[in-house]
């Protein structure tokens, strides 16, 4: 039997999920408490591989834990584990699935949040969390240039290097801008997102409501285009990986 | 002429607002920003002298400038300031005021909220501005206690020791519980707030969602009663002066 379990982290502080040398990294710190709690080592596997500084609501991980801890109930890794985590990391929930279960080739889709506030001056409240942007921002020149995001494209324009290899094609099923007062937050669900992606798709959306881009030419980068093409990728902090669908 | 600035903090790492040696604090960090953009020693009043932990969303602060910076417009202030302040401090506005203005004495009510959230494990996306608690408490109880609070009345079994001198007598004016999903907010609206009055009210009223204490008999401690009497003080991250109202 293996487990899924549903993870929240303020990435702040580490330098993304996957685990490299010389840097804290959220895998490490979840894979030490899991061992903890295991008395052996445990290795997992994260649905999205977040970037540096980029949070997580409900991100999902898989393990198969060894033969020593067979039985183990899914709460006991909640509490077991949350006691040994650093308190910007928690295990949300737990559950047991199936022993083939993975979380990330499993994965149907996902949803990422990017939260922005039109201000002066970003409270420090929401700084850790939201993008300070011009108050004349439009937010209607942005909305119509997203809709062209709907739908199966090469998202090459929109990717980091560094990604994992492959066919450049995702289909984004959803991208709604919500509005309330100052604050603005951007959710975009896809079956799957290139390395840097969501960032870049708001760093090159700022572009068209500050007016330094053009709406109607923002389409054409949804085709075989070069990262150069499109705007700059905008900031962490402001991205939230928020849920995973199975 | 003097200046109100409209402050922003979060309280996680500062000693408090008030200046202390050997501690750091919200005022001592605000003056030596102040101090570098006047050239000269400045020194601020706080409308709400905010315990150790405690967020400001719209803290109030009067100074009255030397003589060597008579005329600097006001935005000047919060461009000048916050390029000096750590990043956990932000003045979100400034104005001109009357040369004899207070922003504590002159304050004619403060507005403070608690943030609560019922859930079994609570996201480190919230956890550094909410409590977490029961999922089962009794929100119709606290509600039913809660409007004892409004009127004039002698808060001395919410008050913490170490205040200032003075009758513990108190108007307050308004109390709210907003509910939303898990997060449940408490709004108080008050002239004044006798030191840790906000945060014994929360925990007491905790105590009667959990059935500890009946709604009955919270009305008996808004008299002459002890600070024995009342229930145990909330986490001061829960808790954020909202505004001060002139």
């Amino acid at each position: 039997m293996a487990y899924r379990l549903i993870l929240s982290y303020r990435g702040t502080r580490y330098s993304g999920w996957q685990r490299q040398p010389n840097a804290i990294t959220v895998q490490e710190k979840l894979e030490e408490a899991l061992s903890r709690v295991a008395g052996e080592r445990v290795k997992v596997v994260a649905a999205g591989r977040t970037d540096r500084g980029v949070h997580a609501a409900g991100q999902a991980v898989s393990f198969l834990p060894g033969p020593r801890l067979p039985d183990l109930p899914a709460r006991a890794w909640v509490h077991g584990t949350n006691r040994l985590l650093p308190e910007d990391i928690r295990v949300l929930a737990a559950e047991e699935v199936e022993a083939g279960f993975h979380a990330r080739r499993d994965a149907r889709g996902k949803e990422y949040r990017y939260r922005l506030r039109r201000c002066a001056v970003l409270s420090p409240l929401e700084s850790l969390f939201v993008l300070q942007v011009d108050p004349a921002l439009d937010l209607n020149a942005m909305r119509l240039a997203s809709e062209a995001l709907v739908g199966r494209h090469d998202f090459s324009a929109f990717a980091l290097s560094g990604g994992v290899p492959g066919p450049p094609v995702r289909t984004v099923e959803r991208v709604v801008w919500h509005e309330d007062g100052e604050s603005l937050n951007f959710l975009i669900v896809g079956n799957g997102f290139l390395r840097g992606m969501v960032r870049s798709i708001v760093g090159t959306l700022l572009e068209v409501g500050l007016g330094r881009r053009s709406a109607d030419g923002f389409p054409a980068l949804l085709q075989d285009s070069s990262r150069g093409e499109a705007g700059r990728t905008a900031p962490a902090h402001g991205l939230t990986l928020e849920r995973v669908f199975y």
